[in-house]
């Protein structure tokens, strides 16, 4: 994502145009509303030209719909190479879990736009966001599944609800989270992780329970 | 909440109506979201009278208020029973999140339409909500940290992050759970308890690891 070219107004790096564009209606969607906010007045918080607005996105629904998607995009990229780097299922959940985290937290105001605003989305935009999560929601599950069965990791719960107490943390992070705040990002990853890894370690003494 | 008299329409006993109300409106918000749904459809459907309505709501504001408002309520009733129990730190801690699992499944729909639409409420109404929900928090966090102090937790995390871990998975319920689904809501319950209290079991091993 880095771009040589320093870009006046007019020839900015195009990746640079279209982050522009989501976080203007992000910021514009969470403090006025989807319903309250007008392409103009995205294109005029982004400081682009209308056309080049259209030039990245169909129309208003298509900025509801990249905002998470977007997110969506980079967690699941981010995801593969992790499981690409052959770690053992404790090192891979904890890069799991970084990951969940820092992209969370450096996204916080476009989740809680989505989470208001996503209903408004047509089915088959639904449709396209679900199929994406739910692989990340598989990938995570067959990694937990799997140590479990290997007696990797300790049996305690499914691989469902052990991961939804992860999602659950990365999930309700926009409601708590602020870059001012106490714990950097990688802190609470790190915390997160050693919790859930101490109650996935396997138990080597059986019958003192 | 149970009520000897059997009701016809005109004589339905008091909480019978109120109650009727807010699942009309639960049902239609969550349809047709909170704009585009009127005073008028609420009384309708809950087959009340719009005097009955305004007996006990204010305004459509109002019933949005209510609907989260009663939840909390409710759960925090079950918090200060459980707390008043005189249990272990573990047995309180199991107890809290059977109530919670419990209660937030029986009302997913009612935090559905909440999560979407309670950014509409004014600051008033929403500082109301956080007070109660900072006190289920805290009461929460209390028990964990006292047991944490007491040895009889361990310390991987926070009282903050285990908490969010527990919380996580009820606030996900909605997006998740389904009454016919595999699991029933005490078999959930169970399996996130057993999850956190095998984190949280203090180890008396501390060289091997």
């Amino acid at each position: 994502m880095a771009h040589s070219d320093p870009g006046g107004p007019a020839q900015r790096p195009p990746g640079e145009v279209r982050e522009r564009i989501l976080s203007a209606a992000v910021d514009l969607f969470a403090s006025h509303g989807y319903d309250a906010t007008s392409v103009s007045q995205v294109v005029a918080q982004a400081g682009v030209t209308k056309g080049a607005l259209y030039h990245y996105f169909s129309a208003k629904d298509d900025l509801l719909f990249e905002i998470y998607h977007t997110l969506l995009t980079e967690q699941l990229a981010s995801l593969d190479r992790i499981m690409a780097m052959g770690l053992d299922p404790a090192g891979a959940l904890r890069e799991v879990i970084r990951s969940l985290v820092e992209t969370t937290s450096a996204e916080a105001k476009a989740v809680t736009v989505f989470t208001r605003e996503g209903a408004r989305l047509g089915e088959e935009r639904w449709d396209a966001l679900r199929t994406e999560w739910r692989r990340y929601q598989d990938t995570v599950r067959t990694l937990i599944r799997d140590a479990q069965r290997a007696g990797k990791f300790a049996g305690h719960a499914s691989p469902e609800i052990i991961s939804w107490a992860i999602f659950g943390v990365s999930n309700s992070m926009p409601t708590w989270y602020r870059p001012d705040g106490p714990k950097k990002p990688s802190e609470i990853a790190e915390e997160l992780s050693d919790f859930v890894l101490a109650a996935l370690a396997p138990s080597p003494r059986r019958d003192d329970r």
